[in-house]
């Protein structure tokens, strides 16, 4: 194995070569690196001129559901919300060069995973695919590329680290639904050994068992093993809470590899988040940048980092507005942090923002009886929602008091969604309800009629996603520009970074062949069913 | 008025310094000429050299009512229809450069007059405001720029010519609805005198009153008078059928000013259209193109002409899936012959398409019922359908037989919709049904049903819309990605074609000011009212 991995160090096999250096030639290259380091340190403190490294930055951004009725609906919500002018849009706005289509190998509309798999393996593959193609053989990812070709990695979410998108960059397994083996292999349970250096987000679930409370208490693995315990041992920092997250010092106190489990399941969306608990994204994503700037400070390779927005998803598939404007709000913020960080980098650095698909069939309007309806929607009935369905649902649910249709009424309408104009039927209809995802659909209903926000599905939609970018060097800009501006397949996205970076993804490929990766035969069926009828409905 | 006009001529008011050059100076410039001339002729056939003339042609289309899940839709039925490759895409994606925000002066959503004033006036303005700025004090528009500075102007739809988006280059009202006054304006009957040299399209019922029959049989003028004959005597050639309009041999044989109204009210659905009787959008649009292209030929001047695939939005309006693919094909043929055209052609020449809104709230996915979604949307329901909504309600309503039941199962849903899983029920729905908007809205839904295309309203929504553009110089075609390239307000747009045409659109604004543009007050509310409960629903 070592001397396949050697070959992936760069398509000149430079390390190969650097492997075999003698003695004396180390002396030369000593000799070498002092006058280089000499000159570069007469012309930086001779001309000020700025100090420039040869190390690239590639940070993937992921706006997980986020089509382009997003965009409009959350900038039209933050100028009425702030009071601002029409031309004070997101910062998203301001950086957009195109589109992406985005069918997977067998549908006209993707899920994540496919979706994923597009941008990691730069192929398409079929629905439910992590870092597989459609014949279910593992493909070399942009992540494990970069990791052979000695730069860091990461992974940055706000749902389960083993979920879809991180996944199909850091795992090959036939099916979503393994997630168990995901988590294993993400800590270098595989082949090719750890290939990920940072991982930031929710997701502890998988990584210990329900009998095993020794970090969580909603374990869920089938094997007995306790993961977290095992990466410990393995030389991997663990942070389980907002405590020890706060001690990374926003990256300046990281120690790699890092595993930060901040939640069993999802971060709580935005709009209920409370920050004594939850980091907010930006936080993770420049916790996460800081880490890997420095750690790689001294290197000649830079880092590949894939950050998240994971539940601008979750809020559509909920079909909650409220919620998806303040999901998309907190993306704009981390991705302008982080832009901002490359602004100021010396180190070359692209950053590439996109979705994997649409969620939930958004419109920013809706027609609500047979009346031709005025044009006009109403931001609003989204800013009386002080919190999301999901979260009041567990609230109507968990009541326990005498009076629930007097609590539905002033705690759940009047004061958590500022709605008052409620019928009498929504009241007796909402307090019979039992399951937490029918109490949050019939609440996301009222806020988003009220908004005349529309949805057609709980599930995805086929339309083109906005593909957005930044880059800190201007040569590098216009190829951005040459290979992403315009309309383009999702798979072209996970192509030019690996041109980009100089990956040969095909030679990864043949290192992750041995990869465990399907399911024992009679778990298939069992896994597609639970998934598709349970509350993981939301991470679809 | 002449002096004022003259100033008009360009920036610089070169034409003004003209009008005043005495008989040697016209000398002079005669000479100066023949040495120019001479010079050109010289390189020409001496060096091979293509000639290149100064002139500026801008073609500016608009793709009413056409958000991005129309693309989607539209692209991914193509290929299923020819069983194309996933990378064989719409002549329109291959020229993608940004996207449009919408809102108009008064709302989130725009209509199609507030979306039209903001390219043709490059100002936000109310919804219904036709060239007039918020206030209601009319606005110079780039139609009218163009002529004064010496181009030719045509306007090219599909649908009435008085309709919004071409009403809004060619004329100034307080109401769009206010359309008899819309259509004396275009000839002319206005401060400014004539300004538009061609016109293609529908609409004919504005030009005459019901009495009258000698130019079709379903005017609706209130003043009794004719402006069909009034154009003919004023020197307009007048087009009112396909036999006429095939004698323009595309252009070649047109003598402008050129009026051709091809329908009453709207040209068909592409889908329905019968081409004995109708041209294409295509037919209409080259036929323009060449007949300004020869008009101008010797002439330093260009032209400016507007082109609109009016009957997307009107797809989008019944939610008709259906019609709305063959309305966005029919729109992306037009766009490309044009396109061809430009590129063939020695003249530079600009192209941009945008749509004003979106319409309809199109989805690329239906969730049908409570039951979790495939991720899938089937292209296969959309091709079997072979005729529109609008054009089978009349079919059903017209039906005189005795067995109305059997003429719905066979002859609508088996062979002109090819939907063989219909129910009893909707059989008996609609054999009841009266009206033509509930028969178009029911058949449309079982389509989009059967597609899995789902719909949230018939009205527009907020949905920010895409930009295309095509420059055939490479110096204009980084103009227009200077300047339209990413996201951008729908009136710098207009503004872009403005500058780029070096137009002072305030100057021209001056000049409009006594223009009538207000209907007798007591006929607002019943303009209004009218307009909101009647078949015109389609065309806001």
């Amino acid at each position: 194995m070592p001397s396949e991995r050697s070959q992936l160090l760069g398509r000149s096999g430079k390390k190969k070569w650097a492997q075999k250096i003698k003695p004396l030639r180390v002396s030369l290259a000593a000799l070498l690196l002092l006058l280089v380091v000499g000159s570069v340190s007469i012309n930086y403190f001779q001309g000020g001129i700025r100090r420039e490294s040869k190390k690239k930055n590639v940070i993937f951004f992921v706006t997980d559901g986020m089509g382009p009725a997003s965009l409009s609906l959350t900038r039209s919500f933050r100028q009425f919300r702030d009071s601002l002018d029409i031309d004070d849009i997101l910062n998203l706005d301001k950086r957009l060069i195109g589109s992406s289509r985005t069918r997977s190998s067998n549908s006209l509309i993707t899920d994540s995973a496919a979706g994923a798999t597009a941008f990691s393996c730069a192929l398409k593959s079929y629905n439910g695919a992590i870092g597989v193609n459609p014949t279910k053989d593992p493909c070399g990812t942009l992540l494990e590329a970069a990791k052979l070709n000695g730069l860091l990695t990461g992974l940055v979410v706000t749902t389960r680290i083993t979920d879809a998108t991180p996944a199909a960059f850091s795992s090959h397994v036939d099916y979503r639904f393994q997630e168990d083996l995901i988590a294993e292999q993400q800590l270098g349970g595989y082949p090719l050994g750890r290939m990920v250096d940072l991982m930031i987000g929710g997701g502890r679930t998988h990584f210990y068992t329900a009998a095993d409370s020794e970090y969580g208490s909603a374990g869920s693995r089938a094997d007995g093993r306790n993961l977290i315990k095992e990466a410990k041992k393995n030389g991997w920092s663990y942070v389980g809470n907002i405590h020890e997250f706060h001690k990374l010092q926003q990256g300046a106190n990281v120690s790699l590899p890092l595993l930060a489990l901040l939640a069993d399941y999802d971060i709580p969306f935005d709009i209920d988040r409370d920050e004594a608990i939850y980091p907010s994204l930006e936080e993770e994503a420049m916790t996460a940048v800081n880490a890997l700037s420095k750690a790689t400070e001294n290197s000649d390779k830079g880092f590949f980092l894939m950050i998240e927005g994971s539940r601008i998803d979750h809020a559509g598939h909920q079909n909650d507005a409220a919620a998806q404007v303040r999901e998309v709000l907190a993306f704009d913020k981390a991705f302008e942090a982080v832009r901002k960080f490359a602004e100021q980098s010396d180190d070359e650095t692209i950053l590439i923002v996109t979705s994997d698909h649409e969620t939930g069939g958004l419109v920013t309007a809706k027609q609500l009886g047979k009346d031709y309806p005025e044009y006009v929607w109403y931001p609003q009935a989204l800013l009386n929602a002080s919190h999301s369905g999901e979260y009041l649902s567990k609230k109507v649910l968990s009541y326990t008091g005498e009076n629930k249709e007097e609590f539905i009424e002033t705690s759940i309408f009047e004061r958590d969604l500022g709605i008052v104009d409620y019928k009498r039927d929504d009241v007796k209809v909402l307090a019979e309800l039992t399951s937490l995802g029918d109490i949050a659909d019939k609440l996301n209903l009222m806020v988003s009629d009220r908004a005349r926000v529309g949805w057609t599905t709980h599930g995805h939609s086929a339309v083109d996603v906005n593909i957005y970018a930044y880059a800190n060097r201007q040569s590098v800009w216009h190829q951005v520009l040459d290979n992403l501006q315009g309309n383009h397949e999702n798979i072209e996205i996970g192509q030019f970074m690996a041109d980009y970076l100089d990956f040969n993804l095909t030679k990864v490929t043949e290192l992750v062949k041995k990869t465990k990766h399907s399911p024992a035969d009679h778990k298939i069926e069992l896994l597609d069913n639970i998934a598709h009828h349970s509350g993981l409905l939301n991470d679809l």
